[in-house]
């Protein structure tokens, strides 16, 4: 008995330093390739100059002019890369409009008349030509305004002022923590009354900047109010005043939802040469607010995600699963193109075995985050992190944490999401502002994030997503 | 004999859980302690604001006025603290001055006559009044002037062309690998002859910005010539002129190192409860260029070590051992602040435990990068590796590479010796130019950079160097 174990003890020993050698020297070459990537991308990368030139047709709100000038841009830029198909995929989007710059008026007994640094939110309806004036009434959230009631909210102006917190390391969970009062204040404070909702804008910083950001009305919302963003120092100012005694405000904006209008996604594709129907996204959304010119939101993720193609064309690798790189169209206010595209896709019966989006900023990237079906996840997750002793040499791990809006929608086809994530301590600094430009992003940590992207796609291609160790 | 061996291990295991609960227990206090430090400061850190006011003074170049106003500024904020002591330590310093406005002037047949954007080089002496003019010789390494010999180079003005290596990660790894040219291009190039150097600018990017830094004139030096930084842009545009034919160009700077000046190492401490006689050390250097204000260059390292302190008295934690705050005179050209330091350190028979410098720039911190005498250093860098479970939930790393120019000195009283590692990504768009200033500091990424000291300083102040295990 003791002997039989002893030889199956040697020969299970024997094998596994066979297999590790195997693995050292497919890490070794995996390494190099990474290393090449790398090399490819900060050299030869072409995502900031496309960005270059993507920002400089303007903001590109889902269907405005700009944004269909984004999607020939970005479609004739695909279509110089020798991909296997570049092609447009139609959605039906909202078109919302701002309308003339928005006025949000103090007129105090002490401080005189002046206006606050204030824009519409993104869907909100207008005041009409003659505008609103009301008292203020400040609230830190939804759940006050149940306790106030109509009788404290009716004919009120209703402000939301409650901070991001700034002691969470990553920004993403403070917006995370205070964007419901953006979403969703407008429609909540109608059901008691309010004539209009101000929003202390969602940023990290004390400053002048105003940051617009989608609003929804739901449907149970009584009547359909503005909902306008006012910088945090005037959010401050306005909570200030309002501590000695009443302030009225007064409201403009000419903001409207028009008809919806038709718009695209913009694809491009290399189909694998062994497994076709194995299919990996690369992506971000092409739209951006009307404000700014949607620099690293997310005209970063579309030039990173093109990049990855670029550098494959580049380097002379020819994927064996097929590697798609998808500019989703509307992510800001209703992300249709993302489920105009995960519905053809489910139609078609395709296979993601993983997708990957970048929409948090061009960055320094720090890893990736991840989700899929519960069904899958445990396996998944363990499987893509065994990369990580591949990706570590370059400060990026795989973990937990989420993917993005537009890719999540393909959960159901069981592979993996990714989400890129970058350093988050800048972000809400430029997040949906008039200051979100090219000038606003670093050209090395841009093209780190694609050369982040494309050696995930390396090793995903390489090694599919569940045969990792058979393959090798 | 198998009875005892069981009994043995049962024990050994019963040992090693009882053990376990308690470095567990230690484990969260510690945890707890370092996020109350990270709120702190998020929340309250007195940082971004000194460095606002130490900006506001100016370039603060050793010898200057200004950077005695930064000694009685910063002595002055120290003293505000309630610290148990604060002082200066006289040193001596070189004072170098810049003079009018640099010209490097090209008379080009077909571009006409055109200034390139140049600046001296910290050290330089003046080409006198009447400047010089002469045929340019473009170079890569201090190597191929050899090669060259003076039949080449004599009555020349050299051209050292040799860019970062932007492939690399580490943008310090690139600068380290370039910036011979800088520092030794013209005492090299004057042993055969050259009349001059000009020198491409220390940075990733290609821009207009031309960048400082130090050269110095080795005791074998023929003799001393001018040497003068080209921005990147500029580098490449005289690059291939010279591609087609000869190239003249006229240099005119009036730089010279004027009588050495008194100046000060600006010095605050808390003293030790229990080990007064270990010390442990946070600093930055004072000096900077005299372009730009040094935002980055090291105003961040100033203030991220006076928050140190700062914040543990407002968290009214009271040290073992002392913390001492160092802002250490003359780094750029001379580091004449840290040898006095470390010489009357040695005189005094101090022992450093540790000594924790920023100088990277206030970007969002990743790690420490550790050096210390090898008779000691796998010792320690095992022992402070330990905290690494701690650090990491805040995206840090201790790892090895060096500490930093002022603390390495502190090397032979065999403690540990770190350098705070921020994102290297940005820190070249801004090194010894007149755009590191206040505006290009984002107030999280400084802030974190001291709540990362402040966690290290707590953990080495709690656990000492070489007692971490008994005394938990």
């Amino acid at each position: 008995m003791r002997k039989f174990y002893l030889i199956t003890l040697l020969l299970l020993g024997l094998g596994a330093s066979s297999l590790l050698a195997q693995d050292k020297e497919a890490d070794r070459q995996d390494a190099l390739f990474i290393k090449e990537i790398y090399n490819t991308a900060l050299i030869d990368g072409q995502g900031y100059e496309w960005l270059r030139d993507l920002t400089s047709i303007g903001g590109r709100l889902s269907g405005s002019p700009q944004s269909l000038a984004a999607v020939e841009y970005t479609r004739q830029m695909l279509d110089t890369l020798g991909l296997d198909r570049v092609y447009l995929q139609e959605c039906t989007v909202p078109h919302w409009v701002r309308g003339d710059k928005e006025i949000v008026r103090i007129t105090h007994s002490q401080m005189g008349s002046f206006d606050l640094n204030a824009v519409a939110l993104g869907n909100s309806i207008g005041t009409g030509v003659n505008g609103v004036q009301a008292a203020v009434i400040e609230v830190h959230s939804i759940e006050e305004l149940e306790k106030l009631g109509p009788a404290k909210l009716k004919g009120k102006i209703v402000f939301f002022n409650r901070p991001m917190d700034n002691t969470k390391i990553s920004t993403f969970g403070a917006y995370g923590s205070a964007v419901d009062q953006r979403v969703y204040g407008a429609s909540e404070a109608s059901k008691y009354g309010a004539v209009a909702v101000l929003v202390r804008s969602m940023t990290t910083r004390l400053d002048d900047v105003p940051h617009t950001g989608v609003s929804y009305y739901r449907d149970d919302a009584k009547k359909k109010i503005p909902a306008i963003s006012v910088s945090t120092n005037h959010a401050e100012l306005l909570s200030n005043l309002l501590q000695n005694g009443e302030v009225r405000v007064y409201i403009r904006n000419t903001s409207m939802m028009l008809a919806p209008k038709r718009s695209y996604n913009v694809i491009g594709e290399i189909k694998g040469s062994e497994k076709p129907d194995e299919i990996i996204v690369v992506g971000g959304h092409l739209d951006s607010w009307d404000m700014g010119t949607g620099a690293h939101d997310d005209g970063s993720g579309c030039v990173q995600s093109m990049d990855v193609l670029y550098m494959m064309r580049k380097m002379g690798y020819k994927p064996k699963r097929t590697i798609r790189c998808v500019l989703f169209m509307n992510e800001e206010n209703g992300q249709e193109g993302s489920k105009e595209y995960a519905n053809t896709s489910n139609d078609n019966k395709e296979y993601h075995i993983a997708a990957i989006e970048s929409d948090r900023g061009g960055f320094t990237p720090r890893g990736f985050t991840t989700e899929a079906d519960e069904d899958v996840y445990v396996k998944h997750f363990k499987y893509v992190s065994q990369w990580n002793k591949l990706l570590g040499p370059y400060g990026l791990e795989i973990k937990t944490g989420g993917s993005g809006a537009d890719v999540k929608r393909l959960r159901s086809q069981k592979g993996i999401l990714f989400g890129l994530l970058p350093d988050s301590q800048r972000y809400f600094d430029y997040h949906h502002t008039d200051i979100d430009t090219f000038d606003a992003v670093n050209k090395r940590e841009l093209q780190l994030g694609a050369a982040a992207m494309a050696s995930l796609v390396y090793l995903l291609d390489k090694y599919g997503l569940d045969t990792y160790k058979s393959e090798k």
